[in-house]
């Protein structure tokens, strides 16, 4: 096991009915900014249900962070924070809201230009607003960590950040609030829970016993339940592990003393980036042809993958860890996520396009071994034609 | 799955060379009390380490905390504390150690008689000191936790008190610390993190697809791991994983959403405050006798323990739990953790008395459904006999 630290003081409030503890979680002085997406918060009632749970506080609203949020609307939010001295940020939404909202604390008090946060990827963070969320969309962990993804549209880049300043002080987590999403946000759900578990997962083995159980009990509640939210849309406590499984899978858990991979991200970001496809579908076209191509390098782990997530023990080392991408490919198409570059009507101009933004972005050592070059990203992208 | 609140902001810091990180850890300025044991954080030279660390900041000792830490002893640590100004405790040990530490922590600066906290469980703890703790003994989870259990001799009373005030800032976990410890205390460990999983795992489902995963694999770790940490006593990897383990199996993850049962260890704590038996052997003397007389309001759960954690599937449903419960207490056996009352020169004359204790305290309704009686309990301990 390797040396680790471990440390997330967010505090999870999770059920049925906990909007109304917003009260007792939000300081009662406080000038607050909701912040949002777009109308879908307005017409399910959750904006209003959290306006009356925080009662006579003064409260500011700004609407309309995208997914992948952009750095120049998160100005305007900053903008915003300073013109009208608010003091804590209440995010409501989904993964894509709640990094907005950690980019727009940290901002807030930032001098210099706030892009620098995501060029330096948040070393440069001195200070934060303090901030809550109410999570409507389970699928990127960002609700109980530290990390977000900030976009800047005019230079087509898509930058992770990280600091520990950037924490929620709380998260609202009610599954009923996740009934009415479409089905497309919920597949990409369950998608990006299981590609962060594999992306602190399937690396080489470091004796972590505890953390390989954990990861394993993540992807087979994703296996077992990922039909199931699709299928019965009001079914509690489908929606209920898929909300606990995606927060676990990228609270610092699991990948706690043990190597991490990330590559699939990484080429998962440039595809968003450049082609503005949904964050989990990129991850599902890298994934399969990721795990084929680095195959030596991930050999034990992968064949530990087949046997106990999907219950591969005969044939060849090859033909189990094939047998065990096949099922990944298959569990991702059945959710009715594509997995193949072509079907988003992408092809060879692409990989290069893709390639040259990697290059430009230092993306040339990537992986567990940081032995991941572009040349490796070129034969998983050729793969994934 | 049930509502929940987890919160744990206790930072851990884990693995080879860790002590020296308390430099960066206990304030600069801090006065100092470190609290241990006996002889053995000196003879480790583990109290040596952890004064070098702490460099030039004012630093006084508490020796003598002993396992099952009394009342008694650590009111003479509160007087040490009020006497020297103290505003940082430092816990060097294991559970009892932890456990003590955060007793005096919040008794520092009670206000009236501080068995008190004791009585109520902790709901009267409106301050505590900070204080962290340097782990040498896996086992309890009090390192990650905000709990404990302190026993009053007087009055042969062992109660346990929980405050969100009584977590520790940081605990630093070395496994190479545990090298030195004797076999019948790492015994101890697995079992004591074997049973405070079962305790949240062995009731009834409420469809907690994450956190049943989350127990059995750290029931499976435990297994994997505990025939290694007694055979090979310097196997790093081995130690790491009892070590995480055992804080994992109670820092409030595993039991967040699910109901939880805990008659074990109450049943477990009379034996110990009457007879002074080792913690963990009074749950190796509780556990298989309770599951076997609660199999009827467990059953479901039995059997999915008797499938996924130790690959028991043929057979009646009652020859799959009787084969279950049969392997825990082989289980535990091998670790050389004697598991009947007889073992123990104890036949039913302590049956009558820790009744009467159970019956003192109030433990007439235990259990996920309270409905576990003095009857209930007489019916475990004669089975155990």
């Amino acid at each position: 096991m390797l040396n680790f630290e471990f440390y997330n003081p967010t505090k999870i409030v999770f059920g049925r009915d906990t909007i109304a503890k917003l009260n007792g979680l939000v300081p009662h002085d406080a000038r607050v900014l909701i912040l949002y997406g777009g109308a879908s918060a307005q017409k399910t009632g959750t904006l209003d249900e959290v306006k009356a749970a925080l009662g006579k506080r003064e409260i500011h609203e700004f609407a309309g962070i995208e997914p992948n949020p952009s750095y120049e609307t998160l100005m305007q939010a900053v903008e915003q924070v300073r013109a009208q001295k608010i003091d804590f940020l209440l995010a409501v939404g989904g993964g894509s809201v709640i990094d907005g909202t950690k980019f727009v604390a940290a901002a807030a008090n930032f001098e210099g230009e706030a892009w620098d946060i995501a060029v330096k990827r948040g070393a440069n963070i001195t200070s934060a607003l303090p901030f809550g969320s109410v999570l409507t969309l389970p699928a990127t962990g960002s609700e109980m960590n530290n990390g977000g993804v900030v976009t800047r549209k005019s230079i087509q880049a898509k930058l992770a950040f990280h600091s520990p300043l950037v924490f929620p002080q709380f998260s609202i987590l009610d599954p009923t609030k996740t009934f009415t999403l479409p089905p497309r946000q919920i597949a990409n759900g369950v998608v990006d829970a299981f590609v962060h578990t594999v992306e602190q997962y399937l690396t080489y083995p470091v004796q972590g016993q505890v953390q390989d159980r954990f990861a394993e009990g993540l992807l087979l509640s994703l296996i077992e339940t990922g039909p199931k939210v699709l299928a019965e849309p009001d079914d509690y406590d489908a929606r209920a592990n898929l909300m606990w499984v995606a927060t676990l899978a990228l609270n610092g858990l699991i990948g706690a003393g043990v190597p991490q991979d990330w590559a699939t991200h990484m080429l998962g970001h440039e595809l968003t980036a450049q082609y503005d496809i949904d964050h989990a579908r990129t991850l599902a076209i890298v994934l399969p042809s990721l795990l084929s191509v680095r195959r030596n390098s991930k050999r034990a782990k992968l064949l530990q993958y087949a046997e106990r997530v999907w219950q591969i023990t005969e044939g060849s080392e090859d033909a189990r860890i094939d047998l065990a991408i096949q099922r990944t490919r298959d569990f991702f198409e059945s959710l009715g996520i594509k997995t193949r570059l072509a079907d988003y009507e992408l092809g060879q101009d692409a990989v290069e396009t893709v390639l040259g933004q990697l290059d430009k972005h230092g993306m040339t050592a990537l992986g567990e071994h940081q032995d991941h070059t572009l040349a490796v990203s070129r034969t998983i992208l050729e793969a994934a034609l």
